[in-house]
């Protein structure tokens, strides 16, 4: 066969991996798997780790769920391709479920293959290979992955660990330059179970407007509070600052696998109409749209599905946030944070009483070998010191595994340490150095 | 609020979608939106342009699948997160089912939202932005959407049309330089519905292996295959060249809306290994891997769905060709190529027959406004003066169509066009018009 003039001349193989896929990196699991962490064969496994709340069977979704979709399953339609934003009944239905967020029609809901994809839909259109994107500082870092995947320069603004995990108003301010594209305020926290007040939502808007800065509302923990806090959408309280939400049914209806998700597009001003909310929907063709089993079920299980489920469930949660905390603060060693919603804890690991370890990564892969029990590291928030518990394991398991942990702590601190108070334990018991002065406080704040 | 140094002092809102965002475009829905089609309302509409074999629900999923689902749907674990790439069992029972692509293990398996998500992988990981992918002309133009967006160069192979719609291997080869990722084979073949030989694949697989070129096998249209013709998975015949193989349970098993594809990682010679592999592992955390709930039902799926099943759809959708293939020869401004497999059928439409429409875009528009039948324009795939039909419809609509279409012909083609032959005639009725030498032959290759 005679061929035309060849440009390519090689005898070797040389197959190169994409940018974007060398730059998808995610970090919980390299971390995890650098630590080589193998539990204890004789005590059985406990994985505080994973941020799913069906995983160990004791939350199982409303009944009404199961039926809708076997229902579903038999229907032609539920069957076939559908829009590749979604069915409109679904979107419609969807828009309803969030009036909470502000005026929502049908035409702002893009339905996605849960929350995650409907993250990285929104950081692909909103935000160019080179510019930079705001994340809590400690964070869920899938939006670090998703975003340095595409390219996206991550910064990082702090969270106040003792102002209820607030906003540093000033440091994500500083953060902005002519290069940012985005906030993402996730509300409620992972990992912190923080909730923000309305008042504090205004000013994160405030900021956000004054610099021109739309913001990705990550608000898939939406209505996971405790009693006493107030779930309040950051859209809702927007007038000017276009809100690109993210939200789904995969955690609230005990779905996670199901994903189940979607984008809403708060632009009262139509700010994101040129080209951002064209481009949303142009990306949601890439994968035609999520399961469409799902979204023919989703109408039924949005309105259907009992307020007592949620209440029960949260009420266990909020139990569990209680016994946790009550159970780990029997350590000197550990500060636990309450959270005031989410299914999260986080616990300070006062690591200058574990001199052998270097970091709360080496405490928590001892932890485990030991104990069986595997948290996350704070590492993987981008918040060292600090470890992550998932607080919706039935409760004996929770309770044994602060047993084991608060054992742990108590068999591997310098117990001399606490009788001898120095400059590096008020700096860690309390994070506040100046305000301690006694040994008297200091302790109490152990305690 | 003091605040720290402001680099940004913007007053007015600059709000701008990502290239990826403003690249990723889908020329169909442009193409069809743009043409401003009105059904006649006083016909009913018959679309034979979605390739979407429910989409009028004259065929249906085999029962084992919808109930699988079910009973899936109230085990707790068909609800948890699974892992990115998908369930072990699942991926164990694709390798099972994919035996005839040779030697493959769940290691080599990664589940997907559908095919059109596994390609959206495979091509974000094989090629970078700049680098360039060959396709077929005519093609299904999802490989130019998902490509273009990622901002990868799509350059394309030309198909014989009088040659069974194999190859060009002179054009293939052609089309390879220094910036070539990858190779895509979509065989059977959306739209043309050809089924490749083996002794082509491996012509094929020689070419990409002279230049060191791995491929990307588009199989989602695997056994859709008619009688007397015989489906080869290229990976089947490929010692040496990489090859990536898409596809999924979506078209064959009647779920298309389900999505549940796969990429299958064939590659013997470890040339992926160092880096693709991995890239494609770390692209499948984006989104956190497909439905659970249909991975858990997969592997029943997979084994128990009758082979009477498969080849009723086959018969049927068999029928259907020679139906469509019978009734739209009898116009002479049509030239139907029967397909081999696959659920389309393409049809040359003499232009030069309708002087009075610029090309088959006006043609199909036209044909829509007074007759109510949608096909698709040879313009989405890259392929002017042709159109593609879709076979499943219902024998007795697809009939109905045939009647519109020849009628709408007769009503507008240039009559007195057939009784002179002319060059331009000659030209289009064959494609190769030095072969035609008489009156006679020509209008043989008309009727």
């Amino acid at each position: 066969m005679k061929m035309s003039c060849r440009l390519r001349d090689r005898k070797e193989w040389d197959v190169r991996a994409s940018t974007l896929a060398r730059n998808t990196f995610n970090p919980i699991r390299d971390i995890i798997e650098t630590l080589k962490i193998k539990p204890n064969p004789d005590i059985p496994y406990i994985a505080l780790s994973v941020g799913d709340p069906t995983a160990f069977g004791n939350l199982q979704p409303s009944e009404n769920i199961i039926d809708t979709i076997c229902e579903m399953a038999r229907l032609n339609d539920s069957r076939s391709y559908g829009p590749t934003i979604g069915h409109w009944e679904a979107r419609q239905a969807v828009a309803e479920y969030s009036a909470h967020q502000g005026p929502v029609t049908a035409d702002d809901v893009i339905l996605c293959s849960g929350c995650s994809h409907a993250i990285d839909i929104t950081l692909s259109v909103i935000a160019d290979a080179g510019q930079n994107v705001l994340i809590p500082r400690p964070g869920y870092l899938i939006h670090k992955t998703l975003g340095e995947g595409l390219g996206i320069v991550i910064k990082y603004y702090d969270l106040l660990p003792d102002e209820d995990w607030q906003i540093d108003l000033v440091s994500l301010e500083s953060q902005i330059d002519e290069n940012t594209a985005a906030i993402i305020v996730n509300n409620p926290s992972n990992p912190c179970g923080s909730v923000y007040t309305k008042k504090h939502l205004k000013d994160i808007i405030e900021v956000a407007l004054r610099n021109r800065v739309p913001i990705i509302a990550d608000e898939i923990y939406e209505h996971f509070v405790f009693s006493k806090h107030e779930f309040t959408s950051l859209s809702s309280l927007s007038k000017d600052v276009p809100v690109i939400t993210c939200s789904g049914v995969t955690k609230r209806f005990l779905i996670p696998g199901w994903r189940m998700g979607w984008i809403i597009i708060h632009d009262r001003n139509n700010i994101l109409g040129k080209e951002v909310r064209k481009g949303l929907f142009s990306m949601s063709t890439r994968i035609l749209g999520p399961n469409t089993l799902l979204q023919r079920a989703l109408p039924r299980i949005l309105k259907e599905t009992p307020q007592s489920f949620f209440d029960d469930t949260m009420r266990f949660i909020e139990n569990q946030a209680h016994l946790a905390y009550q159970e780990l603060q029997k350590s000197p060693a550990l500060r636990p944070i309450m959270p005031q919603g989410s299914m999260y804890m986080v616990v300070e690991i006062k690591m200058s009483l574990f001199p052998k370890f270097e970091n709360e990564l080496q405490f928590i892969s001892q932890l485990c070998n030991e104990q069986s029990v595997l948290c996350i590291p704070g590492e993987c928030f981008n918040y060292p010191n600090y470890i992550r518990l998932v607080l919706t394991v039935p409760e004996d398991i929770l309770r044994e595994a602060c047993h084991r942990i608060t054992k742990f702590c108590d068999e591997h601190m310098m117990k001399e340490k606490l009788k001898i108070p120095d400059n590096d334990i008020v700096s860690i018991v309390n994070g506040k150095s100046s305000e301690v002065s006694s040994k008297q406080q200091m302790l109490k704040n152990i305690s």
